[in-house]
Order: C-alpha cells, then structure tokens, then sequence
C-alpha cells in the first residue's frame, strides 16, 4: 500500500477502507509516513470528509496506536464525562461527587486545559495538598472506596492523536468534524470507561459555533462510542456565554462547593445536575430522568455528594475541610469590582475574551511553561439578559499581581456587551443525542 | 505574516496577495516554513485553485528564488521553445537547426527527461563527442555563431521549483494548472528568452487527457508569459500516438537529421515547422504562417538548416558527419521486426506503455541511476487509423541487452490496439493560443 493512493483516494471524494486508515495511523505513527504527506492527507479529509464508518475506523486506530487502560480493577460500570470545552465549565468537580455519591464509579483521567483557564487538573490543584499523581492501583482503589477520582494522564494514551493534533495545529486542518471527533473519542475510549456522557458545547463561545454543527459532531462521537461498544450520550449544550459565575482555579473549586451544598442555583448546577442524571441512567443506576433527579437531589440535601468530594480529596492527599470552609482554598489579595459604564441589559458576552481576563490575572497559561495563581480570577455578576444599571457590579476581579489588571479589566468590560434590549432567553440543552 | 492565515485564507477559497505568495515561496525554499505546512496550503489550493493573476505572482516568486541567465551576449531576439512532454517527441532538435538557418536566435537550457524515455540532453549525448555541458560564454558564442545551442541546466535556476516538485511529487498536488504552469513558465522566464513557443500536449498519451484541459493550461501559461514581459504562444497538439516513429535516443537524432534533409514527411514534422513557424514570427523574422513555411521549407531544401545542427554539433564537441551518415551514430547489435498478430485498423496506442517498452530495452531510465543504451528503441512503422494485415510489421526493435526483450515486445503489443473499424482522424494541431 501507498500513501500516495490512499491521498489521491480521499482527494478524490472516495471513501477510506479500514486498512488504508489504519495503515495511515500506524505509518504516521511509526514516522515512516512523514509529516508531510499526513498533513496533505489531512487537508483532503478536511475538504472531502469522512463518513462516521471512516471516522470510527479512524478512531479505533488511534485507541490502538498506544496503551488502553485497564479499569477492571474497579467494580461495577465505569462511566465518564467529557466537556468539548468551555469558559467557567466545572461541571466534573460536581457531576463527578453527585454520581459518585448515587453508587455510580466515575474514574477520570483528565489533561492539562489546553485553553486561556485552568482545566479540570488545575483547578483540583488549588485544593492544598491534592494530588493529580497517583498510581492505576492507587487510583483504581479510591474509586472503589468513593466512588470518583480524578487524576492526570500518566499511560501512553493515543500517541497518534498527540502527533496527529500537533500537526493539525499547524496546517489548518483542526476544524474537521470527524478530526475532532475521532480526537475525543480515541481518548475516551483508550481511558476504559464503559459508559460515557458528553458535553458538546455550541455558541459563541464554544468550537461549535452553529447548533446545527454541534449536533451533527455530536451525533458522530455517540454513533462512534456505541460501535465501539460504549454506551455513549451527548448533550448539546450553550456557551454563549460563560456556565458558571467563577474564572479562576480555586473559585471554580468554591463554585463547585457551594452547589454540592445546594446553594447556588443556575445554569451551571442544571447543567451538571443534567449531566450527572445521564451518568446514573447509563450506570443503570436510575431508569428515567426523574428518578435520577430525584437521587441526585437527595445526595445534595443529605450532604452525602459533599462527602465523596471530602473523600476523594483526602484520598488524593488533599485538605477535605476545604469542603467545609472554602475560606481555606487560596485566596487573593484584592478583590477589585469591576462596574458597569451604562444601563441596560447583558446582551452579549464573549467568552474567549473573559477567559483572556482571567488568564491576564493568572489564572491560566499563556504558554505552557506560566505557572498558574490558583487563587485568582473572576466572580462575574451579571449573565446574558439581566438588567444592568449604571454602576451595577459586573464582577468582582481576585487579583495578586496588577501587572495586567487594566488590560484585564478593559478586555472584560469590552467582552461584556451592554444593550439597550433584553436579549431573547437561550435554551440551556438544545438536545440530548442518544 | 502567519503561515497558517495564508492556509485558512486559500483553504477557504479567497485569492492570495503577491505579498502572501512571495511569503510562502521566500519562506519555503529558506526552510522558514517546513514541507508539512507547504503541503496543507499545496493542497488547499489544488482544491481552490489559483487564478490567472495568483499564477503569474507565484511564478515570478518562484523565478526571484534563484538566479536568472543574463542572455545579453547574443544579438537578436532570444526564442526558446518547451513541450509538454511527449513519446517520440524530437522537435527540438528539427525546429532549433530550422529556426537558427533563418536567423533565428535558439538559445536552450534543457533538464534530463522525467519521464519513461530519454530527454532532449540524452538524444543529444548520442552524437559521438557531443558534450551538453559549457560555459556560458561558450553556450553564447555558439548561438552568435552557428544561431542554436542546447545545453544542460548548470545555473540555480528555480530552487523553488525543485523543491516545489519533489513535494508536489510525493502529496499528490502535481495536477493543478497553476502549479504547473508556474513550474514551467518559471524556469522559461529564468532561462532568458525574449519569446517563447509552448507545445501542450494533449490526448491519452499526455498529462493533459481533455483537450480544453490542454486549452486552459496553455492560456494559463500564454498570460503568465506575456504578463512577464515574454512575447508567447502555445500550440495544443496530439499526443494520442507517439508524435514520430522513432523511440529511442540515435534513432530519434537519426529521424531529426532524416527531416532535416527532406525526407519523412509526416506528423512529427508538421509539428516542428508550425513550432518554428512561430518561433520565426515571434522572433521577428517572419510576418506570416505562409512567409514563415516559405522560409522553413528553403531551408531544408538548400541544406541550410542540416548545416546549422552541424555546426552546433561540432562547436559543442561532437562528430557533424552524423549529419551526413547516420550510421556513424551508436546501433544496435540486433534489429527484431515485431509484427501484427490480427488484421485491422490501429484504434489506439497507449504512449506510456510505448515509453516502457523503449525503456526497457535500455531507451530510458527506470530509476535516476540507470545509464541509457543510446543505440537502442523502436522505430514504429504504423500510426493511428493505418491499415494492417496479419504479419505486417509494426516496430523495429532495436536491441542490445536482450534481458527484457521479452516484456518489452509484450507490452508494445498490448499498447498497439487494432481494432475492426478505422477510428476517427485526429487533428494534429488543435489550437493555437496567442
């Protein structure tokens, strides 16, 4: 086989067979395809597509260009979550304790947030002591003992997508439905979780920035987690604007904390309270969403969620009082309000443009070497259709260093539209993809 | 600028700014830019093409990465003619003696075939002494004197262009107008001449399958010429057949010296007196196609034209008497009449598969390193729409190493259909583009 035929194939619109796709990920892979010719590929697949046949093959090439992890350590069905992406999005650090508290195993591997904020590994940081490194064995054990971990990335885990991804990067050609894709799910997959629950963002903030996108990617990941035997969910949800209130590792953590305990309503507690009942039905550990609605709300009053978090964390070297008392999470040493220069309504927020804010304080990277502030960020006040007067707070700013502080203020208030009309309200979910 | 924006930019189907081209073509051959990125935006544009104006940008970049050959040290109007690239395709060893004995000014820098059969460098080199390789004062001197000289490529002509190639080569990114247009016309513009007559070649034997493929590139290649400040034209000619009869080095030089004297009338000279005809108008020498063939014709008859190809025969080092004996070039140890197995009607000839069978009796190169036998090949004694008996002789092979013969005979045969009825005629000359 030639790689020369298998691009001219794909050039010409026709269809890959498993062998041409899987000799593609194990020659790129090996490096006796250089990256000169994937990269071609690449672009082909980009104008002429693949059909979900292909991109599950392509998928399951990838799972196999490395490690699988083993989770049979773990008793019962192992479900996951995966969020394709968003500002203010800690939906893990709460389905994760909600579902763990219901009986449900919620064992995650997670990478380092590839965006402007903090990923799911940086924020469990700001927990003092916690720690993200744990052996399999280790990890396995906390899962039976509380139901839910969350560590970083250690295996080998789809080489193929990390080489694959670095050069999409640099050829234009990261925007394709089957490349992102064949992406999230290799990753899902080549984890060992049985059931898993997505999160696939649409707005403006999000990737995905038409809905209709959105559910057809969506639609792609669900059909390849079930050919690859995964009992697999998506849920479209909005990111037009930020999900939750908090931008910023240890806010984000305080955030979380507060809806376990039942504070806190709003899009972010319905969105992970949707999530985690989506978790229970394919744990069939509820048969309906009422019924998983139900356990869910239990486990908050009872403070048995609270629970599995302290438990997790203490397991994983963390303070769990932290559960108790956010006031021991770092905090920063000014808190600055940021208030509005006219009335009117939100009526457009740009989430790239906050998440730079919040990366101007610290709280995320700007390369891969910045070291992040766990304790900074921003607490905004205002969501997309809320009446704003002259003065109103739109958010409170958790600064350290100033260096950045008036760029990160003037970028937030730039992102932060004020309008002389209420905005038409935005559906939370705009579909649940089965 | 970003590599990566002129990529999106192409990718989505917008026009480059010369700025950009130039970016990408400086970046590329400096190594600035890596063959992965080169490839995505090669791609992108063999699916958003290039228009005429993008095309003529990207030519002149590619003729500014390298040198350019400075021909002010002949008097007159520089010609240069170029083909497509054809089997059994000889005219510029017919049209450079016939232009130069009317006073024309050929001054040619020619590169090694790329294809199945010998190129214009390797029927040259199978005249006893000649030596394609001078200096150029020499190669000057020579034009000034005898009005014609071929000689091999020494100068960094294009690098852009090699690399360009070699990429294209292996990402399956060749077929596109543009890209080649820009590769030939590029080395055209560098090589110095004043005028340019193009030979496009279309029909089952040439890159150009459709003949309005041929009808584009050639307009493609017209304009960028023009618009380079090159008088130019193309000719679109048949490459349904080999163009002559002979396949192979001396016997191509021998049917050259053939028409040179008068003799052998047919396709292969038709085709080289329209190419010198322009080559005389463009250069000035004549006002008309009518003036022009008066010209040609007078040439052969007087012996002029056989008098110019000796005369650069012996400037460059090689035996003239070839012009008068052509046995006195390199001959095979063994002539092999192949002959009709049917009767009928030649219908086709697939031109590759007739390369192949030349190459394998040594005619060609299968691989860069291979050394050419210049006395062997075919001379092909039927053309399209001929009539043929059982037994009738179709080739002469002309064979020293008798290892492949087999293969070769067998191949030929194959390429030679004869069917029941007598195809259509084909026209020789099917445009002419000013």
């Amino acid at each position: 086989m030639h790689i020369t035929d298998v691009i001219l194939k794909k050039r010409s619109g026709e269809k890959l067979s498993r062998e041409e796709i899987d000799f593609f990920i194990k020659g790129y892979v090996s490096g006796d395809i250089p990256d000169y010719q994937a990269s071609a590929l690449l672009m082909a697949i980009w104008f002429k597509r693949m059909d979900s046949r292909e991109t599950t093959d392509l998928t399951l090439s990838m799972v196999a260009s490395g490690d699988t992890i083993d989770l049979s350590g773990i008793e019962g069905i192992k479900v996951d979550k995966h969020s394709t992406g968003g500002v203010a999005d800690t939906t893990t650090l709460i389905a994760g304790p909600l579902v763990a508290a219901c009986g449900g195993r919620v064992a995650k591997m997670s990478g380092r947030g590839l965006g402007h904020t903090g990923g799911t590994l940086d924020k469990l940081e700001s927990i003092p002591g916690l720690s993200i490194e744990q052996s399999m064995e280790s990890f396995q054990n906390i899962v039976n003992k509380h139901g839910l971990s969350v560590i970083g990335q250690t295996a080998n885990l789809v080489p193929a997508d990390k080489k694959l991804y670095a050069l999409r990067d640099v050829t234009v050609t990261v925007d394709n439905m089957s490349l992102i894709a064949a992406s999230v799910m290799s990753k899902k997959i080549a984890s060992g979780a049985d059931a898993i629950v997505l999160d696939v963002k649409t707005g403006s903030g999000a990737f995905m920035k038409k809905t209709e996108d959105a559910f057809e990617l969506a639609g792609i990941m669900v059909e390849i987690g079930k050919l690859a035997g995964r009992n697999t969910v998506a849920l479209v949800t909005d990111m037009n604007q930020p999900l939750g209130n908090a931008v910023g590792n240890a806010l984000e953590v305080r955030e979380a904390i507060e809806i376990l305990k039942g504070g806190h309503a709003g899009d972010l507690k319905d969105a992970a309270l949707a999530l985690s009942a989506w978790m229970l039905r394919l744990s069939n550990l509820a048969g309906t969403e009422a019924e998983a609605m139900k356990m869910l709300n239990s486990v908050i009053e009872n403070g048995a969620a609270l629970k599995s978090f302290a438990g997790m964390i203490e397991a994983q070297g963390g303070n769990p009082a932290v559960t108790d008392d956010v006031s021991l999470l770092p905090s920063a040493g000014k808190i600055i309000e940021v208030k509005a220069d006219k009335a009117g309504w939100v009526s457009e927020m740009d989430n790239t443009e906050i998440g730079i804010a919040a990366m101007l304080l610290g709280a995320g990277r700007q390369t891969k070497a910045d070291v992040i502030d766990p304790a900074v960020g921003l607490w905004m006040k205002k969501r997309l259709g809320d009446a704003v007067s002259l003065g109103d707070v739109l958010a409170e700013f958790y600064v350290n260093d100033e260096k950045n502080l008036k760029e990160s203020i003037d970028r937030f208030k730039a992102a932060v539209k004020i309008g002389s009309e209420k905005p038409e309200d935005l559906p939370l979910i705009y579909k649940v993809i089965e």
